[in-house]
C-alpha cells in the first residue's frame, strides 16, 4: 500500500471488528459453507450464491430416496408435482408478494419471454410498442427483441430515466431491471411502475439483482409482472430455476406463449385442447427440473426468521464500508466507483471502473483490463468478477459476509493496484 | 389365477429363466438401484427411469465440491459452461447423430417451441401450415398451437398415417412422435421424414418415447429437427433437461424464438445486439440448470459399451414375452393390447385397454378404471402407470429389466383381474 499508513489500516480494521460485533445477522454465516480458514473473501454471490450447509444432505435425500427408492411415486408422495408453486410461495415474502402469485421453473430468459409476450397480450389491441432498458443484462434485450418480433411490436431501447417521457398510448409493455447488473444502480421501482400504469401499459420487472438483497414490494407497488433468478442472492445453486410473478388480478387474463401441459387446468386429463389452469400455475410449461428445484427449496431455509429489512440495512452498511475502505486504501485515480453513492440508488454490489492507466501494468494479450485485474485479485483470495472492458464487480451478500472480510478485500485490491503501478 | 394351470406358470417361469440366462444385457442391471429383494417390478421407466447407482456420488461431488468449494470458478474449471453441448454429444450416438448437433437444456415443451418456430422459419415464406400428430402427448399439441399462432400459421391435427396425403406447398413444418405415448405405437420415421422432405417442408420429431429404447437414426434418415426428454429411457432423473437436435447443415439458418444470451456468438461480450453463435449452441437460451444437467451426464455413463441394437432386440423380446404371459395368464376379455403386434410398429411399452366390464369390480368414485386397476397393481408390487380413462401402461427398460420380472408382472396382473371378477 503506497499511500496508506498503518494507522489507516488499524482504524478500519478496528471499525470492521466493531461492525461485526454489532451485526445481528452475523450468526447466519454458519448456515453456509464458506472458507473459514479465511483464505478467500467471496464477493461473487451476485453471480452464484454460496452453498447453504444443509443443502447437500437434502439433495442426497432427493436423489437416493425420492428418486432411487420411491421413483415415480415421488411425483405425488414427495411433492414433486406441486414444487413450482410451493417454492414460489417461499420466495414470495422475500419480494413482497402474497401467496399464489409466483411459480418457479425454467430459466430467467424463458420467463422474460413468457412475461413480455403475456404483457403485450394483457395490454390489448392498439398498443404495439415495447420499451426496454437499454442498459439491461443483454439476454433481456435479446428476448425482448424476439417477443416484439413475434407479437408485431416495435422494440424501443432507452434508459430507465427516459421511460416516463417515452410512455404513451402505443406503449404495450415496459421491461425494466430493478438493479443494473453492471453498475449496481437501483432503479425507482415504485415511481416507474406507477408511471407505466398511468400510461395504461404493463410493467415487467427483472429482479435478478435485487431479490434477496433488498425489499422489492411487488404487491405494495402494484407491479404487474416480474421475473428473477434464484442462484444469486437466493443461493439456489448453479442454474437453479427462475421464477415468474403474475399479479393475482391479472392471472385470469395471462395468456402464456408457452402453454405446456404443466399449466393445463387438468394436466393428467391428456386433453387434445388447451385450457389454462387458474392461478400461478398458468406460468408453468413442461416437467420441472426436480433436482435443481428441490436444491433451491432447501436453500430457501436459510431465510427462516430473517427480515428483508435487516438484510437491506446490512447490505448498505457493507457497501458503504467497502467504499470507505477503497477510498482510504486505494491510491487515487486507479479506480472509480460507478455505483451510486446515494442509498436509494444502490443495490448490493459495488462496481469499480479501472482507470485506463492501469492498462500498462495489467493488460496482456486480449484480456480486458478488468479481467486482468480480477485475475490477480482472485489469485490473492478476493473473488469478484468483471464485465468487459473495465468494470470490476463486487457483490455483497448480507447473509454470509462480514465486515472484516470487506476490509480485507479492499486492502488486497489496494495491494494489487499499488504493486502494479510501482 | 382362475383359468391358468400350474403347468402354464411352470412353463413360462422356465422360459423366463432361460431368457434371463441368455440375456447379454442382464449384467447391466447392476448399474442401477433397484429393489433386489424382488418386491417390486418397475415397469414405469417410460415415465421416470431408475436411478443409476453411481449418480448419487457424482451429484454429491457437484454440490459439495464444485458448487460449495469452487463456487463461481466451476463455470470454467468444472466444465459447467460447456455442459449443454458436451452432454448433447453423449446423447448423439444413442439417437444416431454425429457430434455437434444436439444441445441439452430446458424442458421438452420449450424445445418443441424452439423447434417448431425454427422449422417454420426454415421453411420460408409462403408456407403457412403446421401439421401435428393429433394423437400426440398433449403438450406438443398445445405448444404447436402457440407456435402456429405466433408465426401466422394454421395448425392442422391429423394422424401420422394421414400426413403423407396432407403434405403440400403450404406445409411449413410437421411435428411427429416417434413412439406414441399412449399406445406405444412406433411410427415410420424414415418414410414420414422422406415424405415431409419431398414436400419441401421441415420435419420435427419428438423422441421422448424412443430415445434409449430403440435406434432412431436421425442423421441416416435425414431428420431436420428433433427434441426429446432425458428422464425416461435415458434415466437422467426427475425433470432432467431435454434436448434439441438441429441437423448440421440447417444450423446456420436456425433462427430460435428464444435467443437467450447463452446462444450468443460472444456470450460474455454483453453486447446490446444479438448475434447467434455457430452450431448446436444456437439452441441454448439461458443459464443451464447445472445440478439436473450433471446428474444426467453421470446417468449417461450406464450406456458405456452398450449397443443400441442389442437394447432394441431385448426390448422386443421383453414386450413379446409380456404379451405372451398376459395372453396365457389373464382371463379372456379382461384386457386387450392396443400396442401393435408387429415389431416394426412397436416401441418399448405395452398398453393394455381395460374391458368396460372390469368397472363393476374396480371403479370407485371418480377414479378412471385404469387408475383403479393400476392402484391395485402397485399395491401388489407391479409399478406401471395409466392414461385415463382405460389404458394401463407398462414400460420395458432393457437396461435393467429381466424376463422373470416380466413373467411375475403378468402373473400379478392376472391375479388382480381374476380376483376382481370373482
Amino acid at each position: 500500500m503506497s499511500d496508506v499508513t498503518a494507522s489507516d489500516v488499524t482504524a478500519l480494521a478496528g471499525k470492521a471488528l466493531e461492525l461485526d460485533t454489532a451485526d445481528e445477522l452475523g450468526k447466519l454465516r454458519e448456515r453456509f459453507v464458506l472458507d473459514d480458514a479465511g483464505d478467500t473473501v467471496y464477493l461473487d454471490g451476485n453471480s452464484l450464491g454460496a452453498l447453504p450447509a444443509h443443502v447437500p444432505g437434502r439433495v442426497e435425500d432427493v436423489v437416493r430416496r425420492q428418486w432411487g427408492e420411491l421413483r415415480i411415486r415421488s411425483w405425488t408422495e414427495s411433492g414433486w408435482w406441486t414444487a413450482p408453486e410451493r417454492i414460489g410461495d417461499r420466495i414470495a415474502p422475500l419480494v413482497g408478494a402474497a401467496e399464489g402469485q409466483i411459480v418457479v421453473g425454467d430459466s430467467t430468459s424463458v420467463n422474460v419471454f413468457k412475461a413480455l409476450v403475456g404483457a403485450v397480450r394483457l395490454a390489448g389491441e392498439g398498443r404495439d410498442e415495447i420499451l426496454v432498458d437499454a442498459t439491461t443484462f443483454p439476454t433481456d434485450g435479446y428476448i425482448a427483441e424476439s417477443a416484439a418480433r413475434m407479437t408485431g411490436c416495435t422494440l424501443r431501447p432507452l434508459t430507465p430515466a427516459e421511460v416516463p417521457g417515452a410512455l404513451g398510448d402505443r406503449t404495450a409493455a415496459v421491461l425494466l431491471n430493478h438493479v443494473d447488473y453492471r453498475t449496481g444502480r437501483l432503479h425507482d421501482l415504485p415511481a416507474l411502475t406507477a408511471a407505466v400504469r398511468r400510461a395504461g401499459a404493463v410493467s415487467v420487472w427483472d429482479l435478478c439483482h435485487s431479490a434477496g438483497a433488498l425489499p422489492v414490494g411487488l404487491d405494495e407497488h402494484g407491479v404487474d409482472l416480474a421475473v428473477g433468478c434464484t442462484y444469486k442472492y437466493l443461493n439456489g445453486g448453479p442454474g437453479s430455476p427462475a421464477y415468474l410473478y403474475v399479479r393475482s388480478d391479472l392471472q385470469s387474463r395471462f395468456d402464456s406463449p408457452l402453454p405446456g401441459w404443466n399449466s393445463h387446468a387438468e394436466p393428467f386429463g391428456m386433453r387434445p385442447s388447451y385450457e389454462a389452469g387458474d392461478g400461478a400455475v398458468r406460468g408453468r410449461v413442461g416437467t420441472p427440473d426436480i433436482l435443481s428445484m428441490l436444491a433451491l427449496e432447501a436453500a430457501l431455509d436459510v431465510w427462516d426468521g430473517v427480515p428483508v429489512d435487516a438484510v437491506r440495512a446490512k447490505s448498505l452498511a457493507l457497501t458503504d464500508f467497502f467504499l470507505e475502505c477503497v477510498e482510504a486504501y486505494v491510491p487515487a485515480g486507479r479506480v472509480e466507483s460507478v455505483t451510486p453513492a446515494a442509498h436509494a440508488e444502490r443495490g448490493s454490489q459495488v462496481a469499480l471502473r479501472c482507470s485506463p492507466e492501469l492498462s500498462t501494468s495489467f493488460e496482456q494479450g486480449g484480456t480486458p483490463i478488468a479481467g486482468a485485474v480480477m485475475e490477480r485479485l482472485i489469485a490473492a483470495g478476493v473473488v469478484g468478477d468483471y464485465r468487459a472492458p473495465d468494470v470490476l464487480r463486487f457483490g455483497f451478500t448480507p447473509l454470509y459476509l462480514g465486515f472484516a472480510e470487506v476490509e480485507r478485500a479492499a486492502r488486497v485490491l489496494a495491494d494489487q493496484l499499488a504493486a502494479a503501478a510501482a
